[in-house]
């Protein structure tokens, strides 16, 4: 297999890149398991230097054609396209955002067309395709009318990549992530970066500022819950998806409240005290139109997991933090 | 007003202009009526010669962005986007659907956000956004999951309209229309386009082939209707519509076969022989997914029309043809 990670050098192509060399073996788009012959990170960054001989970094935009035909060599077998302007920069710069999550989405897509075989090709979507009046919990099929630019995006992405699968380009699956917590390092852009921020920043000794209401409900999933998902959706049959290949992925429910007061019962109220709460009207407007809760059942039947609870999720964020 | 027509020199943009220069005025986005100063026509041919003074033609492609700039001078108020590559041929030629249907409408939309103001922005969606499992009637909001690369497309130009209207770069209204009948002209490669062919060649003498099975039901509207229609999407005024910009456009729902019962009762039983059934997988395959019965609410209480009844449909055809 040769396999092929977008946004390779970020937090979550990095967790990816580590649990697919620890396996060695993937299942290609016939539906059989082969050993990993090169595993290859492109990112706008240099990705953490790797001594294992099948890693590969190519350094590189992806809306620039000629970087995406480096990438994607005739012999790819799969792609975990990850790379992304986040919701709060690619709301902040339409034309940013169309450049990264649309163009570079098309061009890597079209480039499938081109390769000995149709490729596996796993899309990161968001729930952020989902927006205004919606069913709770939110089906797989529930209609798509994104609120903001960076759902627009992913939206579009989801189209293109299931015309491309029914045409037999590629071998697509679009999977709606859960907002990711607790990401490691710095805030990011996303407009759910505070939901890490909250729990990360008072662990570490440091003041965090929560910029929407307590009684606000997210749909989240641990960092090691998604690599296992995105796992799930690559190796999942092509006869087990549904004839639209976008995928509600299982998460749990929590409201911003709920969060804290885990995190005082997991550290103690010292560190639970570290929050502030400072709203920001520009990001409870992107944060407020994300449904909370999801009927993940196409997710679920696949095998996709979401965590027990949140406690669990402190516990593992402090774990790693502890071996980092 | 200075006002656009995209596709101006095709059958559907030849009635929009007649019926826009008849008016004379139209609202722009600030809800206000204004005089029309000019009628701008673009298509890759040249458009019918217009004597009337306000009419102005130009040829080119508009995933040209350079035609896309001389077309949408700053001044421009208005636009109707009705260029498109049909159906069964986007379907047979993927790059060139992806290229007129998406790239210049996409050049079109980004173009807008340089005018002096946002213009009002009218779409010409289509039915095709919608396939696989759907409630019957089909509302508004139903999810889009499209079965043909050109309803992909359309889906695609529904999404960035709605993204650039809630940014406030353009006042957008996509409208998905039904299939219109009775086309005049030659056979197009739309996978509908039988269904004008089943009842404009047998009136005109001529045999005709129809490749769908009899109980194929089919959402249908007039010419006419589909003008007035547009024209009502473009004077509704934004507070009127729903908050994601895509609106499915009244219509009937008439069987094949009930369409040449309505051909024999209007023109005799010779003329209803002349249809030959040959039944054509490739034709079936794309129209089946199309749904037959729309729930307009939306439409409808915009004031958007449907055709009485079929005969009707017909009759308005014959009264055209011998206009013509």
């Amino acid at each position: 297999m040769r396999v092929v990670i977008t946004g390779g050098a970020g937090f979550l192509g990095t967790r990816l890149a580590r649990e697919i060399l620890r396996r060695g073996r993937l299942t290609d788009a016939r539906g059989n398991a082969q050993p990993l012959r090169e595993l290859v990170l492109v990112d706008i960054v240099a990705p953490v230097e790797s001594a294992d001989p099948r890693v590969r970094s190519i350094v590189g935009a992806l809306d620039d054609r000629s970087i995406v035909d480096a990438v994607l060599t005739p012999d790819t077998d799969s792609v975990f396209h990850l790379a992304a302007v986040v919701s709060a920069e690619a709301e902040a710069n339409f034309d940013v955002g169309m450049r990264v999550n649309l163009d570079a989405t098309r061009n890597l897509l079209e480039r499938c067309r081109t390769l000995n075989a149709p490729p596996k090709f796993v899309f990161a979507s968001s729930l952020a395709v989902f927006g205004g009046r919606l069913p709770d919990p939110v089906p797989d099929d529930a209609p798509v009318t994104p609120r903001s630019s960076y759902g627009t995006q992913k939206a579009v992405g989801e189209l293109l990549l299931n015309d491309m699968s029914r045409r037999g380009f590629i071998d697509g699956r679009a999977l709606r992530l859960p907002t990711i917590v607790v990401r490691p390092g710095k805030p990011n852009r996303a407009a759910s970066s505070f939901a890490s921020g909250i729990i990360r920043e008072p662990l570490a000794g440091v003041e965090a500022v929560c910029p929407v209401a307590p009684e606000t409900r997210m749909w989240l999933q641990s960092p090691g819950a998604v690599v296992d998902n995105l796992l799930v959706g690559h190796e999942s049959r092509s006869a087990d998806l549904p004839m639209f290949r976008a995928i509600n992925v299982p998460g749990i429910s929590v409201a911003v409240r709920e969060m804290i007061d885990a995190l005082r019962d997991v550290a103690g109220a010292d560190v639970a005290e570290r929050v502030q709460w400072r709203f920001d009207p520009v990001i409870d407007a992107i944060v407020a139109t994300w449904p909370s809760r999801f009927d993940a059942r196409i997710g679920s039947a696949l095998g996709m997991r979401a965590d027990a609870d949140f406690s669990g999720i402190i516990c593992a964020h402090i774990a790693e933090a502890g071996r980092a």
